[in-house]
């Protein structure tokens, strides 16, 4: 298998330390250029020395990110900046022949309208929003093989999207009155330093944040509306839990006609049955964060509630791999022409 | 004030530990007796190391729990056991003229019939359940004063019914629809040596556990059917994340005619503005269980969700204080003619 | 009991939120006035809403640091400064008669050139530092009573000099060789937004740091040269653990002649059997930081190893409140004539 | 490379799931079965959710441990069991032809009296103890390529004798006076249903225990014996802190006599220097268990304190990966001919 040359655009943060470590140890794939404007100059065993074992961590140097260069070093590169930042540089990756991976949001809505509602500011590219692939394998698979730029999906709506969207296209459920109720790691937060995310004030701590209206509900949403075919309007609410890792997601859903519990598990078995990352549940077990903590599975569980007619589906993910870093990797294997499940468990 | 002598019956778990310390530190009541099957003999500053520093821990010693010893001991005990066991200590205790707070489950339904569909046997002293109070000050002042038998609520049914009862009194929101979403500390699983409350089992752990289910929703659902003066049931789905102390609610409510927020900050300023432990947060504050760890707090915010029309209500409380033994002590308070914020912050 | 007004100047860091919770709670101090620069303008229940519940909370507004204001508010002024900084408040707070408790490292040294060595700069009012009195009661009780101006102890030193002290006292340890290996919670790194001390980067770790040359050496050496009348040079090891709060100290001390338990356990009751605040561990007790953390108390416990000869002592402590704001409000008990215990637990 | 089909003996605790975690994804080794009393008949996936997304975890069950049903299904035993159980499995292992690798304590010592001593029975099978080769890759290497039992490390034992052997071997440092000072993550403690390893007992808590004579000193002292050619006592303090994974150890270490730094990374440059899982530290890097978490590296960095004169050595590993199955793995790797680093991070 022809081997392909891969830049990592903001790795300095949690996702960018994630998409480090897959890519080092990618059977596939070689990790070319890693670019930090804040430890540029450093390799990536200083930088981050758990990766200091590793053969190539003492080559690899942070460098200051330049399109020119990067064209040169990396047929895909991935970007792992802040919303806003992404969308400057896609454009003139995208121009000089790279394949672009977006792990922000700039590029997860189709209309740039939304965009600014959600964001607060006009988008930097809105020529590319038309452009761009949801990287959500599993429900866009083909158009992922074919992309050259790839929106990588948030890590709450993967947590989301992925227990929700089949039940929504085969009509089992209502598509007004979802509600979604997430708990997530702190390192959802990235490595920023501010007090609200120190030690002592998330360690003993669980907090919603957000409410209602927190910016991923628009890309949850426009996912949702194309599963349901119908404008969708949801209910969101985050919450921060002392866990490094994981998103632990609780769906509240009504059902569009009674339906057995048969008829839940074809319509899960159907789309996901062969899906190397999603772990339909059985018999007793429910979700935990614990055990898809380093790993770019997604649990899903759910229950028929025969008191309230409600459904209750529930998903754990770890945030930084399916619902990051991992997910954008899967996304690279597609389009590289690797083995979907390449470097990753 | 004369000061009343108090009796804890079954003082080793979590509940009984918090009610050790707050009575060893009460202004009025006196604590003269804990029993305790596996601990008898030992003294408190055996047991809990953490309150060897108080004069009397070395003195008060466990002793078999025997009717006829506490009754010439105490005026008020505590009933920490576990339901179904708590109910065989209640009749004898109040034969022989003690007030009785139960913090089990054992009379906080009005009917045995639904108490056996919820716990799996029979209630062991039917005959009672007409007779207790539910102890929660907020809602039964007034009755908790005379009771001879109170039933203090559970911890996640307090974060719930606080919360909700006022709305519903009021008729702000529908009977239906109801949706509590509970995250709730280890504390809350008592100390039992189980493999699935080890630490490594429940750190970097999120995980929902008792859906559809659990066993609180009969007394969430009673209360909540009496404030509505209609049958109410509610779709309630617990969760263990890793914190010792802490519940922290999310309910989904639904407007039953459109409100404005001061309409539905006067409906909480009319029933908890003069509440000692009910704290309204304002502005952008919403609630966090580390602000009310310790204390017999309960945090309360809400949103008003112009997108979906629905009231999110959002609630904090420690599970062992507010949620158990503190609110176990304001019913004694009540009682016993003390102030009501006597020995609790 | 005369009641005193007290002030605490930097009231928005981990120690300053301590003092402003017991004092608050103090039955004879009243809390007069609190400042800091970034909190300035806001009350007690904006900036901390854990206290929100506090009568007083909404009344008292964070300022400006003023000294003239100040001297009119206060009798007893708490410095929760910077080293440094606190020292250029010190004097003008004294020359208009406030007593002052300062909790930072400024006056905790008695020479001018021993503080520049560890803290890298001239001393700002090297005249006060004959003045200060160190304030460990168990220690200096005497002398605290009259002070002036007290230097409040660092954490760390007062988890390794209370265990140490008496067994140099009463020579029954070499002051050679002796070697402190501390664990600490992250709160004593302060309310300081660094990205070392982001949840993530703490929790799921365990790491040294400050090795070899802590800055708290000089305060600890300096008082145990004084305990064994000739100069002693330790060996300290500090690490930094994922819990909010506490200190455990372990101590590798060699005996200066044979002696047995009874040797060991005499001393120890003869200096701290009356301490309201030294818990000695009996049997087979260890300490446990989880059973002094939110109380004055440290915790002690001993070791004679028969197989190399060495003593080993271990320590728990909170390090807020033993090692922090509750010894210092146990100073302030002394100078004001209340209860030493007065406010505690 | 000629595969090999390995068998666990005891998979069920947590030595036992990273085994199975490794072997699962061994590009060399064939996990062929996994035996357990309390799971037998279950499948891998079943027991342990967090491999169910594996191929084989579905295939795979726990049986019964019967000797002569694995000597037909392995060609190489890994022993997770208890100490006294393992040896019981060993002898008719070894008689089938397996090689055995044991986790176990059961034939770390040479001596079946210092067995008895620090484990308080007869050893089971005295006359093996000869034939084991202690597992420490870096020290036995050869010897472990032609082992048929192999004694894997305990995880104390590997953090502090892997910084220590090449300063005795080398005669940089005195074999007296040695102290270790070790912090472990709870699930050193296995996966015991017991109240001291419940998550609100160990959250939050910081606590030395086994002090002063922990069974681990027999094996660490009889290794360092054999390094400095000449009986070694050492002082050792094991700590419980609330991480998952991690041994975090500090060693106080006396100089033979004065040494430059250069003279101590020499030292460790040439014993480890080439070493592809001792990860020396440079520059100001201090260890941190999160940066081997779920790695077989151990990190070692040092200090030279010119106040004391005494060299200290901080290591830091993951204590079920190289302090127990990643080492043990990594023995295998020697035995059966395949790169050492197969398998392993």
């Amino acid at each position: 298998m022809k081997s392909k040359k891969i830049a990592i655009v903001g790795a300095s943060g949690y996702s960018g330390e994630v998409l480090v470590q897959l890519l080092l140890s990618h059977p596939h794939a070689e990790l070319a250029a890693v670019t930090s404007r804040q430890n540029a100059g450093q390799t990536l065993a200083q930088v981050f020395p758990k990766f200091a074992s590793h053969p190539k961590s003492g080559a690899i140097r942070f460098t200051e990110p330049k399109v020119e260069v990067l064209a040169k070093q990396a047929d895909v590169v991935f970007l792992a900046l802040p919303h806003g930042v992404a969308a400057e540089f896609a454009a003139p990756l995208l121009n000089v022949g790279c394949v672009v991976i977006d792990l922000s949001a700039d590029f997860r809505l189709k209309s740039g309208e939304r965009y600014k509602e959600f964001y607060g500011h006009e988008h930097p590219a809105p020529d590319l929003l038309g452009k761009s692939v949801y990287g959500l394998p599993e429900v866009y698979r083909e158009q992922i093989r074919k992309a050259l730029l790839v929106a990588s999906p948030g890590c709450y709506p993967t947590s989301i999207l992925l227990p929700t969207i089949p039940l929504l296209q085969d009509g089992l459920i209502k598509s007004s009155g979802i509600i979604a109720d997430s708990l997530s790691g702190v390192s959802g937060a990235g490595r920023k330093a501010e007090t609200e995310y120190l030690f002592c004030e998330c360690n003993e701590s669980a907090r919603p944040y957000g409410v209602p209206k927190h910016r991923h509900l628009s890309e949850i949403e426009e996912q949702l509306s194309v599963a349901a075919k119908t404008a969708v309007t949801i209910q969101f609410t985050p919450h921060l839990i002392p866990v490094n890792r994981g998103i632990l997601t609780t769906l509240y859903l009504e059902l569009a006609e009674p339906v057995s519990g048969e008829g839940i598990s074809a319509c899960y078995e159907k789309h996901y049955g062969h899906e190397p990352f999603v772990r339909l549940l059985e018999g007793k077990q429910l979700p935990d964060t614990k055990n898809v903590a380093g790993t770019n599975v997604i649990e899903i569980a759910w229950r028929l509630d025969p008191r309230t007619g409600r459904l209750i589906v529930m998903s754990a993910e770890d945030n930084l791999v399916k619902g990051a870093s991992g997910q954008a990797v899967q996304s690279m294997n597609l389009i590289c022409g690797f083995p979907e499940t390449a470097g990753l468990v």
